[in-house]
């Protein structure tokens, strides 16, 4: 059931659009699925409604019911997710809903490309190339939640957090990073050298504060130098660099063209895929998929937007490219493919762009525009 | 001793260059310190050479010895501090002497502020005016270094580090981001609204990643909330939002001109000051001070960049802003302004630019033209 595995012959996908500008861009991705001629998608796709979120939790007192991680577990092939609202206020039993799904379903990377891609502008006003991967551990470092309310013996209060590294997490991170960065060589090798971006030896670039937390990023880093130490094709083939994480975002900006795939801890990989968002135009541009070892959830990187949810004006084309991340990993390429080209003639053709990216298309629009372009 | 307090006739001020760059930008801040005329500058200042640094650890075994300690803590005024380099692997008995300084001298704040100024370009190419100061809380968080490397039932590594969050700690940093605010504001009301960059009512964005960490990250915002609540003065003149801190990035790279003061657990705030950093052209542009109840350590955002240490082509200025802003903080403000306009003049001029801003001029070539200007 994994990128590796044959294509089936039809796919069950969960739709689980939780909250805001979620219960748009996922219909919107749906939509796009749905629109796929058999030529290019052979596995017809089912669909399952699944529930989760913020507003759910305060209509039922459960972010994430049992029976969407049941339904996932059972009988779906994989899902995508909208994103999640966050309480303005600490509220008594609430858990993120995404940071639960992770877990349950132990989907240890976060895979996050960002390109820029005609119709988007980088930071910089120039056509600056940027075409990275990141690739975010997804289920420890601070994720894992464990924290207390403490009161010192004058009465004041104070907490603590638990930021948990292992060695298991950074070896498969550090694998799939690796792994990723020779896949990423193989098919720009299979393109025109003019369209590629990286021109480069293919490179992975270490994300840590090892400066300041010696033990737990400094296993990270060990870990992740001993997965590629240990495989000789990763040390003839990929160079590695490591950068702390403040100077990270510092070059990042400055020169994002430096940058192939990055692996990072939970929440450095967070803050940075934001970062790297900002750089392409938008967050309404980039995709996601977490992944584990039979399972993966499309979630684009934005949040849920409720300032301007049930307006039809978010920007579907992050849940979009999620979608078509989701068909990558299940194996179909030719799928997939159609629909990163579609998303990308629809951008360059700057004809449907939503607010987000200076036009005044409708989410409808976009999606509609995309489906005509498969 | 402190901004309050009235200006001594005579002040120390130790001198910690520390590592890379550390020894060339410090003697071309305590040079222009030096070069400040006595109408200015009434007191005069005595210089005291103190070391600390991963070099020196790499010889003595000491990376922050208790002579500097107790020379900080017994005759002198205030200090400025180099940058350290960190060791590539972990070093058993290291821990970094900023770090320990900050805490030692109980530094409670970090307080950054990021300006764009003319010679500066921002990354966005265009001119978007920039002024934010960044209150990062200086002592906690994750870096109270509390680490332990362990190992599971079957054998597999594993590290935890805690995240310490006080009400104590909170309280004080929300408390300087509000003084900050308003402090801010009236000095700009002395100024022609024409060289006003924030023109609107001062603002405070509390930065927290509280959807994750609720109760460290909860304990934070809530505190800091407080501190503004039982302020009839902060709530009558003060705006607050909050923002998480990924997509604090993102937003800070999209509309910087959106934020005034922003106040960041430790970690959040190391990482934010570097992007706010790339935003106006160069991390040799921007100064820091690590003030406390009575002592102030200025220090430059940079790190000691060893590629290009020794070469006499690092960028003094943010150094020499870092010793104005010890200036300030000692109540010497019309020789704080004479600093921080020389340096504005020559950076404007366009004549010396160090070549992290694209010129080819010497470290010594800068320095000597802002004591010209002073
Ligand atoms: C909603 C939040 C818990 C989540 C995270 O921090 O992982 C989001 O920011 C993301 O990046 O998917
Ligand atoms: C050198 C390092 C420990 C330090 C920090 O993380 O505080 C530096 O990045 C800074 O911002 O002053």
């Amino acid at each position: 059931r994994n990128a590796s595995t044959k294509a089936q012959s039809s796919l069950t996908i969960g739709l689980i659009p939780a909250d805001g500008i979620g219960k748009e861009v996922i219909p919107a991705a749906r939509q796009v699925l749905e629109a796929l001629p058999s030529d290019l998608m052979p596995a017809k796709i089912q669909f399952e409604d699944l529930d989760a979120g913020f507003e759910l939790f305060q209509k039922t007192g459960t972010a994430l019911p049992e029976e969407t991680i049941q339904a996932l577990k059972g009988h779906c092939d994989g899902a995508l997710f909208g994103a999640v609202s966050s309480p303005s206020h600490k509220v008594a039993g609430y858990s993120s809903p995404i940071v639960g799904l992770r877990k349950k379903l132990d989907l240890y990377a976060n895979v996050r490309p960002v390109l820029s891609a005609a119709g988007a502008k980088t930071a910089s006003g120039k056509t600056r190339p940027i075409d990275m991967l990141i690739i975010r551990e997804n289920t420890e470092c601070l994720y894992i939640k464990d924290e207390e309310l403490l009161t010192d013996k004058d009465g004041h209060k104070y907490a603590v957090a638990k930021r948990k590294i292992t060695e298991f997490a950074s070896k498969r991170a550090g694998q799939m990073a690796f792994t990723m960065a020779l896949q990423r060589d193989a098919m720009r090798r299979e393109v025109t050298l003019g369209e590629r971006i990286w021109k480069h030896k293919p490179k992975v670039t270490i994300v840590h504060k090892s400066n300041v937390l010696s033990i737990t990023d400094g296993l990270w880093r060990e870990t992740v130098r001993e997965v590629y130490e240990s495989n000789s094709e990763f040390v003839k083939s990929v160079d590695i660099e490591e950068q702390l994480v403040d100077s990270m975002v510092y070059r990042m900006f400055r020169e994002p063209e430096a940058f192939d795939v990055i692996v990072a801890p939970n929440m450095y990989g967070d803050i940075i895929s934001d970062g790297a968002a900002a750089l392409v135009g938008s967050l309404g541009l980039v995709p996601s998929a977490n992944v584990g070892e039979n399972f993966a959830v499309g979630e684009p990187v934005h949040g849920s937007a409720p300032d301007i949810a049930g307006k039809n004006i978010a920007n579907p084309i992050a849940a979009i490219r999620s979608a078509a991340m989701l068909l990558e990993n299940k194996g179909y390429n030719a799928a997939a493919s159609a629909v990163y080209r579609a998303a990308d003639k629809v951008l360059a053709s700057g004809k449907y762009l939503t607010p987000d990216l200076g036009g005044n298309a409708k989410t409808t629009e976009v999606t509609e525009a995309v489906c005509r372009e498969l």
